[in-house]
C-alpha cells in the first residue's frame, strides 16, 4: 500500500489535526492523524513537553512525526498559566485570567511543533506578542476571546484572519518551511 | 555494609525529605534519602502522578522507596491549582488565589504517599478539608498563610501543631501503620 501522507501528526485531538492539516495543505504537506495518547511532563518550557510528547510519538509509531504544543504567558504574572493553559482554562477559564490581570497586560501566545523521525529532532517555536483585553470579547476556543495580538485591534476571537495570524499557523509554516526544503 | 534504613525517600528536595524522616522516626521507620530527578507528568490526579513517580523512582534505585505529592484543590474553581500548586505558587502566588477565591471559599489539601517495591505498589492519600483565608495570615512555605483546616481558627502557617494535623503528617502516618506491620 502506498503511503498517504508525508508526515504523522501526534495527539489525541481530531480538531487539532485537522486545523493542522489544512494549514499544511496550503504548502503542499499531507498530514496523516495519529490518534494516540501522549505522555505528557511537567515542565516550565512548552519546548521540553513537547520533545517529549514528539519522543514519545515517535517511538509508537515509528514513522516521521510532529507534534503541537502551546501556552499563554502573561508577563504580571511570571509566565503564568504557561504550560499549563489547557487545565487552567478547565478551572479558572478566561473569567479567572481576567480576575488575575490588572494593569501591566502584556502577555504572548507561543507555539512550539517539533519533529521526529529516525535521524533527527528539530523544534520550530513561534511568540506572539499581543495583551489581555479587559473583557471577555467573541466566542473562540480557549483564550481567543481575551487575547489581542500586536497590531490588532480585537481579540483572536473576532479576528477574522486569525487562522493566517496566529502562533500556530505560524509555527507550522516555520515547520514547513524546514520540512519542505530538507526532501 | 549493614543497610541502615527501611525505606527510601525520593525527591530532589531534601527539605521534604527532612521532614517526612522526622515523622517517620516517631513511628520507628528509619527513611533514607534518594535525591534524584523524577519525571513527574501532567494530569487532574495527584494519585497517577505519585504512582508514575514512584515507579520510576524503583526503575532508579530498585529498593523499597516512598515519594510524596500533595496539592490545594479549591472546591469554587474546580479544583484549581491542583496537581499543579506548585507551578502556580510560583507563578501568581496566594495573592492570587486570594484575588480568585470569592464567596465560597472550602476547599482541601491533599497528599498522597506512593510505595513501591519489587513485589508491590500501593497508595495512601490524606484528603485535610477547610477553607481559604480572607487574608494572607502568618508565614510559611506555600499555601500555608491562607489554609485554615476544619475545626482550626487560625492558618497552617500559625498553628503551632501543624505538623501532628498536616495532610502530610497523616499520609505518612497512614503509610506507617500499613509498613509496620506488613514486615
Amino acid at each position: 500500500m502506498q503511503q498517504s501522507y508525508d508526515v504523522l501528526f501526534a495527539s489525541s485531538n481530531k480538531y487539532k489535526y485537522q486545523e493542522a492539516s489544512t494549514i499544511l495543505a496550503e504548502f503542499g504537506i499531507k498530514l496523516g492523524f495519529f490518534n494516540c495518547k501522549l505522555l505528557e511532563i511537567q515542565s516550565d518550557s512548552i519546548k521540553k513537553i513537547a520533545l517529549h510528547k514528539v519522543t514519545d510519538a515517535f517511538n509508537q509509531c515509528k514513522k516521521p512525526v510532529i507534534v503541537e504544543d502551546d501556552g499563554l504567558f502573561i508577563d504580571s504574572l511570571g509566565g503564568f498559566p504557561g504550560p499549563f493553559s489547557s487545565y487552567v482554562f478547565k478551572t479558572i477559564g478566561n473569567n479567572g485570567i481576567l480576575q488575575l490581570v490588572n494593569k501591566k497586560r502584556t502577555a504572548n501566545f507561543q507555539s512550539v511543533i517539533a519533529y521526529c523521525d529516525k535521524k533527527q529532532l528539530a523544534l520550530f517555536d513561534i511568540k506572539v506578542k499581543g495583551k489581555i483585553s479587559e473583557k471577555i470579547h467573541g466566542k473562540g476556543w480557549g483564550y481567543d476571546p481575551i487575547f489581542i495580538p500586536q497590531g490588532q485591534k480585537k481579540t483572536y476571537a473576532l479576528l477574522k484572519n486569525k487562522n493566517k495570524i496566529s502562533h500556530r499557523y505560524l509555527a507550522l509554516r516555520k515547520f514547513s518551511n524546514w520540512f519542505v526544503r530538507r526532501q
